[in-house]
């Protein structure tokens, strides 16, 4: 995002919601699962990829709750979404189960993105840090996962709730298992 | 829960069921939001109820996401919902930011449980532990939050998730801030 | 701890020392550490009935930061300790890494008293929460450690941090790794 | 550390050992704590500059554990420390409390650095995760600390453990409450 300290927050905006548009576009696939073979075949970054540009189904919870891929790098994966009055709590602003869904996907897709073929993961805990409300005003957000620690059993990751002007909304953390994926 | 043990898990999920279909029933209102005056002028325990009994509208997030709440005690609440394949993620496994959601739900509103009127709270933090995964086979689970301290500026709470066999998939704990709500 | 609420404070407090002093008396042992035959030849509660009861070396963290472990059962771990100067930080109270590191010893070791012969377990992380400062004042404390979930690759232990009135000061999760201990 | 990549580990390791050293001599002071004053007249960062100087009184557990403060900027902390026998756990590996205090000094002084005078703060929760076990083979190792959020009330900061050679042990978050100080 270095180009974002050069764009005014709503170039950033109609940038991120271009972005997100071709990418909809693009998903030949309806919303669906993948079977085991699509995953064991491939390197986590391959399957990340190939849901990313709509060759494979992509989730159904992204169109649930208004969220979608943008870009899967090896350590660093970026889902983009738009919190929506169907996300509030009782009390009108967005439910943190949100942002925490959004930064659940973005941290466990970036311990993904580094796994090689054969190799597949569980989420063991994450840690969210909420530190600003989101509304619908806040318009579109992007979650974005690094890895921070690669082993061979475990991986850690981080991730940033951020909108289009580079505001802070929420942080994780998350704690991951490695594990053989059985063979296809 | 204490009956859990005399009950079969069949029975356990029936009884859960027919409790959340007469909690669904006793709606007045539609899903939507409060305003401010809604909770500035009730005790956290009364304005749970008062959402909880169907008096006051229902969060929407609850119907997006396919859970309820099922009981407000002074430092206890519980939410009940069924995962759906509209839950999933990528690979066919309840998205980990479904159980997150129902966590955070029952450790912040046990927080407001406690809450004297003209008190409000919001999350700092939610940490999750997932530890099975879930799937729409699973059926009915519910989130159960208890306050662990409650002091004058924060608070913290614990919460379980759990099947109708008892059978435990994921826990939590949270931090909360407490302050003055605006007065009505 | 079900006798506390017969027992005032003073009582207690007077019982957790004497239990300590009993404890100290009965280590035939210096501090030290132990050969990892000595762990994978034993379970992980006869390993921690071994060290506690002082048959085996005890830990030198334990001098360092002046605690010590009271009781093993399975899936569930005591230790205590008194708060001393030399644990202040630079404004006079006692530094939060004291209580963590009492909490991350009870709810490890809770952990290890589940494990099977052969098996052991590493720390992957401690979440702890501080709710009320610590001083000298504040006399011995007990971190008392319970498992979770007990799972065959991993496990969960929370544990809670309490003086002999029963106030609670710190409370922690842990999740651990179960991996397999090489064989003797 | 930009200059780490040109310098091999042995020569970082020296370097780090020196830096070490010329603080503790420069400390006028012996261990100590320091009146409410000493920190309510002083913004966070003049405290915390003051402590590293040498010119206030170090914090006690610094001696207690083997590590000192080597650098205090706005928003960026840094301690160093060296684990030795003493920090041992049952089974000679550095105990993971150690790592958590030297994680909770860093992100905890790295909110202090960007308060006001008047302002002080509390430590709400801290989150460590372990990627690597600390031996007294591991030489020096480097926890720093860095702000991510700075609110009015609250601020989170993330910290990392590393070796000269960049490696990483841990790393870790914490929530922080800020408040008043009582005026001197």
């Amino acid at each position: 995002m270095a180009t974002n300290e050069q764009l005014s927050a709503d170039d950033v905006r109609a940038q991120w919601e271009a972005e997100a548009e071709a990418i909809r576009r693009a998903r030949v696939n309806k919303a669906g699962t993948n079977p085991i073979d699509a995953i064991a075949s491939r390197s986590g970054l391959e399957f990340l990829q190939a849901v990313f540009s709509g060759e494979l189904p992509h989730p159904p919870i992204g169109e649930t709750l208004n969220f979608l891929p943008i870009r899967a790098e090896y350590g660093r994966v970026v889902f983009q979404g738009t919190p929506m009055a169907a996300h509030y709590n009782p009390i009108g602003s967005v439910h943190g189960g949100w942002a925490a869904t959004l930064l659940d996907s973005c941290v466990g897709c970036a311990v993904q993105s580094v796994l090689p073929k054969g190799k597949g993961y569980t989420t063991l805990e994450l840690k969210v840090n909420f530190v600003r409300g989101l509304s619908p005003e806040t318009g579109p957000v992007r979650a974005e996962g690094t890895v921070v620690h690669a082993g061979s059993r475990t991986a850690t990751a981080e991730g940033r709730l951020v909108d289009a002007a580079g505001k802070l909304y929420a942080h994780a953390t998350t704690t991951c298992l490695i594990m053989e994926l059985p063979r296809g």
